[in-house]
């Protein structure tokens, strides 16, 4: 069987910003199948004291994981009017999905000259309906490319290190393409229960000039957040006695669960650590495989060492 | 007596964000005076330790209720410059009232072709003073006319609602329009004391395209925010089984208290509920009078239901 | 000796937001080596539970001070890039210095048209390394100047402060330069474990129309965030009863530690008390030496008076 197949189940379930619930019932449900083969069976935390979030505690934790399972998507509004959620990218003709009280929906995106999204539907769609991106999964000798690699393969990712991982916390968190308010709750739960002070953030970057596909799982040592120099140079430190490929990114914008950590009002370190992309939040962010591989290297070794 | 007495006076009230002192002042008076005759007398909850807020509650509290007490307004800086409070209108020839250490101010508002903005008065006004709309309060058969319906209508629902309300907690809020900075005090107040996971914000929206004049309290799906997607639907379940006239509004700006609930480390949940306004944050803010009767009763409705 | 000698140390200490380190580390050193000549011997704390940042405690604490001790700087991107932590000036052969594994750096700052920043060094610079100014330390009959007053002269303040302060709490806070994230903790601190309500905060403003060179420390009755008023008003009082030189300060923009006190979850009141300074943010900030003296007198009579 195709080792990517789940990464194509995790990329077609719909959970924009706010609804996450659909992929947190998928997770719960897979996990309840699949973890009797890992190494250590985790504790698993949900419920209304966590909204939608999930949180996974394998052994005794020092570092937590946090990937987010929202999507950027799109909201209809008035007439035939979109509005986004996140920061999708927007191009004439996309295809999009969703369901109202009428059914499913499968209509295209169009966008005007002035940027304003519109649907083309052969009905019209109820207010407050949410659509995202039709998935078309594609899979090549080197790369896979679908929508939501962002941040699907960032959970993946968990759910692959999870098979072996004997001390950790996996952190599945809400709301993060659209502004974030899932991190305060889940940074006041990882520190007040289990004392955690070191986070990595398992999500996916951009393709630049300095970060390049196939070179390597990219270590993030700022973005418009800076995160504190000591646990960055500790975690450089580490992958350079590794003989994983990684590469270094430097980035002025972007932004991640990071930043509500880093606001926090506990002593929490972060760090960005992830594979990176081009056509990002488009339906065809594509990722080099070798990054995919090179990132679960990584993981596997921080959650170690760190 | 005229039933909108009581809102004419909450929207002459002086109270600004930063000065919400007299606006507090005039809610402890007012409440002292008539909650024999509610049907529950609340516990009230002011001091030091919650700065310039007050918290009623009621019975077993479920959910919380948030109207801020602060306005829109101006600060004079050096010479005869105004620098905003939040986000007002600002048009030349407005009247404006406020008072420094000489006496009372009545002066009016300048605009240059910059956007730059001055007072025009016999004297200097002190630096640091806070200029406020002066308040002409217009009723007609179907709309009343105001500055500062956003929020003192708000207040005026509560308060309404109070006179009924067996389970509940209602929180006056500051500084809701200068960028926040009471909710997280009050949001670890009410998750930590109380364990109330859903919160309504009764505050005024605006009228646009989709949401009229005297077709109902809207609803909002979303603004800049955009909140948990199963709490919504909860509500809009509990009004489509009502006759009570109501409207769906889905926006990508605009803010409220709702905004820092989202961002609070407590799972608290939360929906704007509130009628819509024209000429927003200017001296003339128009609401239909069956959109506030609509506003109260849905309201009544979701403090009994959610 | 000279009296500004101190000053000029900390001006000289390489510690961009993000890399407060061996500013904290110098700063336990000069303690350590001076407080037996205090007239109260702080409790001091420190450690991984407040990251990099450092907390005295006289006697029994009513009020804080906050200084944040990270300062504007570059981070080196790809190439011969730059990117800016916080908002430093730039201009082209501003000189700039730093370390990598290498060794130390010293090269020039190059703006071109785009305003884009690049370095010109004799080698490459390895990626992440951060730059700050070059430190020229000049002192004139009323001016000092040099790079970093804000806020090494915050800094200086509380460490004249503390030679005779008997109660109150000294705050040393990281990453006020890049968006904070620091003083959410130390909120948390200061209020649970010493329940202290009132802040003020020790940084350096901006030499405008309003507020001159020589006239006095400035007291902010506003910037990007209004403060709660009352709070300010007593201190003004405070003020116009003593015979300390002061100006009163109202702006629109501009933000410090204050902030995020505002936005805390504790009943915190603030207020930014400082000197100003013209050539902000660049490696000519300039203060004059008699609002230096006020700011450090103003501190002495609002720390036992309020």
């Amino acid at each position: 069987m195709n080792q990517y197949r789940l990464l194509k189940t995790l990329c077609e379930i719909h959970a924009p910003s706010g609804e996450e619930s659909e992929m947190k019932n998928f997770l719960l449900d897979y996990i309840s199948k699949v973890q009797a083969s890992w190494k250590v069976k985790p504790q698993i935390f949900d419920g209304e004291d966590l909204q939608d979030c999930l949180v996974l505690v394998f052994g005794k934790p020092r570092t937590a994981i946090f990937a987010h399972m929202d999507s950027v998507g799109f909201t209809v509004r008035y007439q035939n009017q979109l509005i986004p959620i996140g920061g999708p990218d927007v191009e004439s003709n996309y295809k999009l999905k969703g369901k109202d009280s009428l059914g499913f929906v499968n209509c295209k995106l169009q966008v005007n000259q002035e940027n304003q999204l519109f649907y083309e539907f052969g009905r019209g769609i109820e207010r407050g309906t949410s659509l995202t991106f039709d998935c078309d999964f594609r899979e090549t000798e080197e790369f896979i490319q679908s929508c939501y690699m962002d941040n699907r393969l960032g959970i993946y990712n968990c759910l692959k290190l999870a098979e072996t991982l004997e001390n950790g916390m996996i952190v599945f968190s809400c709301y993060e393409e659209h502004g974030g308010g899932s991190v305060p709750m889940l940074a006041k739960f990882m520190y007040e229960k289990y004392h955690i002070r070191q986070a990595l953030i398992s999500d996916i970057t951009w393709v630049t000039e300095g970060v390049e596909h196939g070179k390597g799982v990219a270590i993030s040592m700022r973005d418009r957040n800076v995160p504190r120099k000591s646990f960055i140079n500790k975690i450089i430190s580490l992958a350079q006695e590794s003989s994983i490929p990684y590469q270094l990114e430097v980035e002025s914008g972007g932004s991640s669960d990071g930043r509500e950590l880093h606001q926090s009002p506990y002593p929490i370190d972060w760090c960005f650590v992830g594979a990176p992309e081009d056509n990002v939040h488009s339906p065809n962010e594509a990722v080099h495989k070798k990054d995919i591989e090179a990132m679960l290297s990584m993981y596997q070794l921080l959650m170690e060492k760190l």
